[in-house]
C-alpha cells in the first residue's frame, strides 16, 4: 500500500544556486544534505507538508542523473512514494505487466529498500518506491557526517549556503546565499 | 508561507488508460474528476498523504497542456504548492527577480486563487501556487456535476472507469478498467 508521496526529485546543475530559489525565495526549510555515492550525486532535502522536495546535483558526468541533465535539462526527475511493503508492491506492479527497473529492491544503508518503476509503464513518469526503516534518521546523520568530512578534507568545495548548513548541527530554516534575498524575512 | 505540496500534475494522452496504472496497479484512490474549461483539460485527482496526484488529459489540440504533450511527451507537468497568502508569496518571488507567468493570481470558481511561476526562474520546474478557499469542496462538487451533465448529454464519451466514477456519488477507492488488475485486492 502507498502511504504518501515521500519526495519529488528535481535535477539541478548546481545545488547552491537552486537552494537560492527553493529556500531563500520560496522559504522552504533545508532539513538535510548528503552525498549519495551509488548515484554520484549531492542531494538536499526540503520538507513541505508530509513530503519533501529533493534536489539532485550530479557530481560526475557519467551518472544516470548527469545523463538526464545533459539530455533533458534541469527539471523534475522522479516522484517517490513511501510504501509499507515494497516486495508486495513490486509483485503487484509486475503482475500488472508494468516494467520495473529494479525487480528486487536495492538495500541501502540502514536497511532502507528502494526500487524504480520504468517510465515506459507509467506514462512517462519515473516512479521510485521507498520502504523506510527505523534506522533512516541515523543513516541521514551518518551521511551528513560523511559530507562534513569531505568538506573538512577539502575533497569537495561547497559554496556558502551548504557550507553553513554543514558547519551547523541541525539548521531547520533558510540561509543567505548572498543573492540579495533572505529566507529569514 | 508554503503550507504543503498541494499536488503533482502529470500530463497523459488518455485519462482512462492512465488510471489503469495509478489507481488499479498502484492502488491510489480516485477522489475526484472534473473538466477545467480554462485549460481545456479533463483532470482526475488521487490523494496520497496530504497531497494529490493530478492527471491532466488535454481535450483540444490548442491548449497549453496539449502543446506540452505534443512537444515533450507524457510526464510530470508541474508541482503545485498550497500557500496561505498568494499575493505575499508572489511579491516575494517577484522581488527576488524570478519571472512569473501570472503577476496577479487568477481567481477561479469559488474564489480559489492560482498563479504560475515561470520555469526559467525555478531551474526548469513549472511551479503553481494555490490559495484554497473554504468553497473548494463545493466547487469540486459543482464541477463533478458539470462533467456528469456532459456524460448524460452525450457531449463527451468516457470509458468504463470514469463513467463508473461519474455515475456513483462519492467513490473513494479504485475500479476495474478491464485490464486484468483490480484495485479492490
Amino acid at each position: 500500500m502507498i502511504k504518501k508521496i515521500s519526495h519529488i526529485a528535481i535535477v539541478v546543475p548546481n545545488l547552491e544556486d537552486a537552494l537560492g530559489f527553493w529556500v531563500n525565495t520560496l522559504g522552504l526549510p533545508l532539513s538535510h544534505v548528503e552525498h549519495v555515492p551509488d548515484q554520484d550525486v549531492d542531494v538536499a532535502f526540503m520538507p513541505s507538508g508530509d513530503s519533501e522536495i529533493e534536489l539532485l546535483e550530479p557530481i560526475s558526468a557519467e551518472s544516470g542523473v548527469a545523463r538526464f541533465l545533459h539530455k533533458r535539462g534541469p527539471g523534475i526527475h522522479h516522484i517517490c512514494f513511501e510504501v509499507d511493503d515494497i516486495e508486495q508492491m513490486l509483485k503487484r506492479i509486475k503482475d500488472a505487466g508494468v516494467p520495473l527497473i529494479n525487480e528486487e529492491p536495492t538495500i541501502g544503508t540502514g536497511g532502507k529498500k528502494i526500487a524504480f518503476v520504468h517510465p515506459k509503464g507509467t506514462g512517462g513518469v519515473l516512479v521510485e518506491l521507498y520502504e523506510l526503516t527505523p534506522e533512516e534518521s541515523a543513516r541521514r546523520l551518518e551521511r551528513l557526517e560523511d559530507m562534513r568530512r569531505r568538506l573538512r578534507e577539502g575533497r569537495r568545495i561547497y559554496a556558502a549556503g551548504i557550507r553553513a548548513f554543514l558547519t551547523r548541527l541541525r539548521p531547520q530554516s533558510g540561509f543567505n546565499t548572498g543573492n540579495g534575498s533572505d529566507s529569514q524575512n
